[in-house]
């Protein structure tokens, strides 16, 4: 274990995929330290995460808040709603562990401000190939509903699909998380 | 195993969860019959089924009287719509075993009543400590489709999976059913 | 292993299932030609694939064209959209595996034809006794989103789920595909 490692975590709405994304996160630093350490004093890691959330209304900035308190103080927070890849090439020489909650969200915000979506998604899964630090993917599941009856809707969530597809090939381990409980899958 | 023992059983709609729970209750009562009985003469189990289900129209009316013929005789239904926690403080010395099906119209008739649905759900948590019967409980997994585009349901959704979460973390035993077929995920 | 076997293939929207089912069908061919084959030249097992979807309009037509790319040349396709009980029948003699691409279209094709699908459903799982290929069948899990708000997606999604407990049971195999990547539950 150690160095680079791609670990996605997927589940629904308020699953609680966050939450054990961050606990693994910490758990994972902890066992870092653990090899490096022995008897010496452990050096502390430092963890990025990123957030995607955009604060248009009320209901989004009471969700951020809320996800906010819930992070312990030694994570730094970065809010990029849209240019990911290139935030993490930016910042992953100074982090050990980047937290990235979540992909799903990041794709709807690709779709409000009309970008390519299937571009930015392949330029996405190509720069994790280069990712060098430890990084946690959080996504949501959203293909298991009805049929929605608008092509947007229907868009939207046969990217994500497919999004999630190309990620979970690409990482190390994958999570389902429901009801707040994992099962590995991968 | 015997004696107090919680088991959440969650699933999508139609996923073959609710018969499942009641295979798993039936089973679970033979278990104990036999650890008690050996050559003696074995005591019937009591079982008590807890019902939600409000037949509000003529859909709903339906679905309750084929859930009703589905359970086997000695099950003694309790309908009860909204103070699910006081009625298992109620009955749970009379009988060895509880099932509440189901968790999520629970909620739903909470919110059609206007009650306080946080303080509600934190109530029916904290009695779950108490329980001293085995206590089977089924709930909806409605969290993996589409974001819905209105605000209850958006809120209805995440109390949901606020409240699975809470209860898995609580039981004992954890079961995710998808196509009536188990998997054990605690 | 060999002769009749029936998986089961259960997935979200863009959860990889096809593809996975249509991998699995191709590596249990080659099991298949490697304990028949030995040192002898195997023998070229036939497959047939059958596509339910309808190009209805061009968001279907696309779909269906990006999936008939996506498959092999040596996979022969049967575009049936309702009898799918009486294409197997026929054709079973014919072909060593059948991959027949999804269960909820065609319920879907049933409903739009206004036929009767409990009775067609009742037909399509007595037919899977007598079937003597090996039979790949993918559907949707549509049952884990909030409940739809009109009565036909509620029928529809209890359909869904009620199909696919059935043919779950029938089957010798199930795995539940989430961003592709199959957990086998059965």
């Amino acid at each position: 274990m150690g160095g680079k490692l791609i670990t996605f975590i997927i589940g629904g709405a308020r699953s609680g995929k966050s939450s054990f994304a961050l606990n693994l996160a910490n758990n994972y630093t902890s066992a870092k330290e653990g090899v490096r350490g022995g008897d010496e004093i452990s050096p502390t890691p430092k963890k990025a995460y990123i957030a995607t959330a955009q604060a248009l209304d009320d209901e989004m900035k009471e969700r951020i808040e809320k996800h906010k308190k819930e992070r312990p103080s030694d994570w730094i927070t970065f809010e990029e709603p849209v240019n990911i890849a290139a935030l993490i090439k930016d910042i992953q020489d100074k982090y050990d562990i980047i937290l990235f909650d979540c992909l799903t969200l990041w794709l709807s915000n690709l779709m409000l401000n009309n970008l390519d979506m299937e571009k930015e998604i392949d330029l996405f899964c190509s720069s994790l190939f280069t990712v060098h630090c430890s990084l946690f993917i959080v996504s949501n599941e959203v293909g298991m509903g009805i049929v929605p009856d608008n092509e947007l809707s229907r868009r939207f969530r046969d990217l994500s699909g497919y999004l999630n597809q190309k990620v979970a090939e690409i990482a190390d381990e994958v999570y389902l998380v429901t009801a707040g409980i994992p099962i590995k899958i991968k």
